[in-house]
This record gives structure tokens, C-alpha cells and sequence, in this order.
């Protein structure tokens, strides 16, 4: 059974027990969180957010590109999110990788042009806590963004638990 | 108390019951999810996945931008997934929206100049199924990015039910 076939089983069970109440768009909490796209980590679970409550964003190493920026001004301007929360893990596939590396890798798995590849900054990082400072501090200081706080926590892909690293 | 606290607070609980096992970086299930970020929609529970099993990649209106591109070529060439899904949902806050409004907004929001806003293409658009079909269609062509298949789903914020709109 392919994935299209299990998710839509999957959803029609997930349906049936979904309870059925309008909800604002609006975030209830009003929390933006922006995550690692890795499948070890489900920022709801970690952060104990419940269904409404907090926009989450996600993409590789969670790092703050013009596309989580236009989230966030979003979350934030338009549906009044008021806390940040910028989640990395441990284990993370972009730490110690380097953009010369990551794009021989892509040219040898796709059979691509590297002119299409070399475009991409993977934006790897050496150093775990300073990628999620600088991240931290993208968010706090971009005038576009008004967000009250702005947390770092770099999460444990192996206990599930949260460190964190840049206070809110 | 604050989000930062809250959530430290429920992430003790939930790394205390957490099931410490070395799960390797590539989604056990092969699989990829670019979705929205909205607050009422939970990818992981309505498409059935487990911890493990899938990278999913999350922004306003879950379109494909630089950002996706760049994480779903991680995603696909370097931790082998080898099919996408696209979930788009019921009453978006980007459908009907306009860049113009969505700026004047912002502007008045943060009251930054609109120069750094004008720079955000919000992405928004007017026609759900079109968009939806716009964004499997741009990771199905583009030639960095090799899956098997890709899905879209339309996922309805008041029952919690996923229509296929485009057949992986």
C-alpha cells in the first residue's frame, strides 16, 4: 500500500474521532514555533501544544529563511502571535555538513546540473548553539517582527527532552 | 506563566515518558509532508505518522518556495524519501488575500516601512484547488527533486477529513 492509500485510512479514522468545533484561525495561545522538518521531532508533543494553539513552521535545521520570516509576519502581524519559540535537535543532518558536500552529494543522487544546485544554500552550520542563537536573534531583531519573547530550545532526538539554550 | 515555562514544563512530562531508542535520521517511511503552518491543522495525526517516519516542512499555506525547495531536496536526495504530499486547507488565511492587503496590514501592525514589507511575496492566492495543484505540480517538475509520487490533500479545519485533490 503506498502512503497516499495508508494516510487517507489513517485520516478517515482521525475524522471520525476529531471533534468537530469552530476554531479562529488565530493561534489560541498565540505562539510561533519554528522547527526542524526532522521526522524525530513533532514540536506539538515536545511543547505540549494542543490542536489551535500555536502556529508551526518547519524546514531543514529550522533556521530562519525569507520563507519563515514570511510566516511569521504572518503569525505575527496578521494573526497576533505574541511568543516565539525556535526548536533545533541534536543529531541535526546540517551540523558539520558544508554546502560543497551537500551539493556533490544532491548532483550524484539527482544525475542534475549542478547550476541548479549550487543556487541552494543548504545553510549548514558547525556549531550547534550558535546556529540557534543566530536564529534566535534573526527573529528578535527583524523590525517586521514584534514578537514580546523569542525562546531557543535545541531538543534531544534520543530522550525527547528540551534544552534551553536562549532564554525566552 | 509564560509559553517558555509552559512548555519546559510539559516537555518534562513528555521526555518522562518518552521511549529512548536510536532512531536514524532518515523517515523510516520514506515520506515527505510540505504543509501549512495553521494552528488547526496537526500533519503528523491526520495523516497517521508516527515519530520516525516522516520529515515534514511547514509555512504559511504550505506553497512551494526557495525554502521547501531546499528542504525537500535535503529531504529526497541526501535522506532518501520517495514520496511527497502537499496539505493545503479549508479556510486559509492566504486564500482571497492579496499581497497589497496583506502589506497594508503588516505596515500598520508593526509600524515598520513598507519598503522591508514590500520585499514579502505573502504567497497568497484565490482559487484553494488551483493552488494546491500549482505546488504538487512545481515539486513534480522540478528536476532536483525526485520522488515517486506526489500527493495533495485538502484538509478540512472543521471536521479534520483529508479530500485528494491531486492523486499521487
Amino acid at each position: 500500500m503506498s502512503f497516499r492509500d495508508e494516510a487517507l485510512e489513517a485520516n478517515a479514522s482521525y475524522a471520525s474521532a476529531f471533534v468537530a468545533t469552530e476554531r479562529a484561525a488565530p493561534p489560541s495561545r498565540r505562539v510561533a514555533v519554528l522547527a526542524c522538518m526532522d521526522a524525530r521531532l513533532q514540536p506539538e508533543g515536545a511543547l505540549g501544544l494542543a490542536l489551535g494553539e500555536a502556529h508551526v513552521i518547519r524546514n531543514a535545521g529550522g533556521r530562519v529563511t525569507d520563507d519563515a520570516v514570511r510566516s511569521l509576519v504572518l503569525s505575527s502581524a496578521v494573526l497576533g502571535t505574541r511568543e516565539a519559540a525556535v526548536v533545533h535537535h541534536t543529531d541535526c543532518g546540517l551540523l558539520g555538513a558544508t554546502n560543497e558536500g551537500l551539493r556533490a552529494h544532491v548532483a550524484e543522487a539527482t544525475g542534475t546540473e549542478t547550476d541548479e544546485i549550487d543556487e541552494i544554500d543548504f545553510l549548514p552550520f558547525d556549531d550547534a548553539e550558535r546556529a540557534l542563537l543566530d536564529d534566535v536573534r534573526a527573529i528578535t531583531r527583524d523590525p517586521r517582527l514584534a514578537f514580546d519573547t523569542v525562546s531557543g530550545f535545541l531538543y534531544d532526538v534520543r530522550t525527547g527532552r528540551l534544552r534551553e539554550v536562549a532564554p525566552g
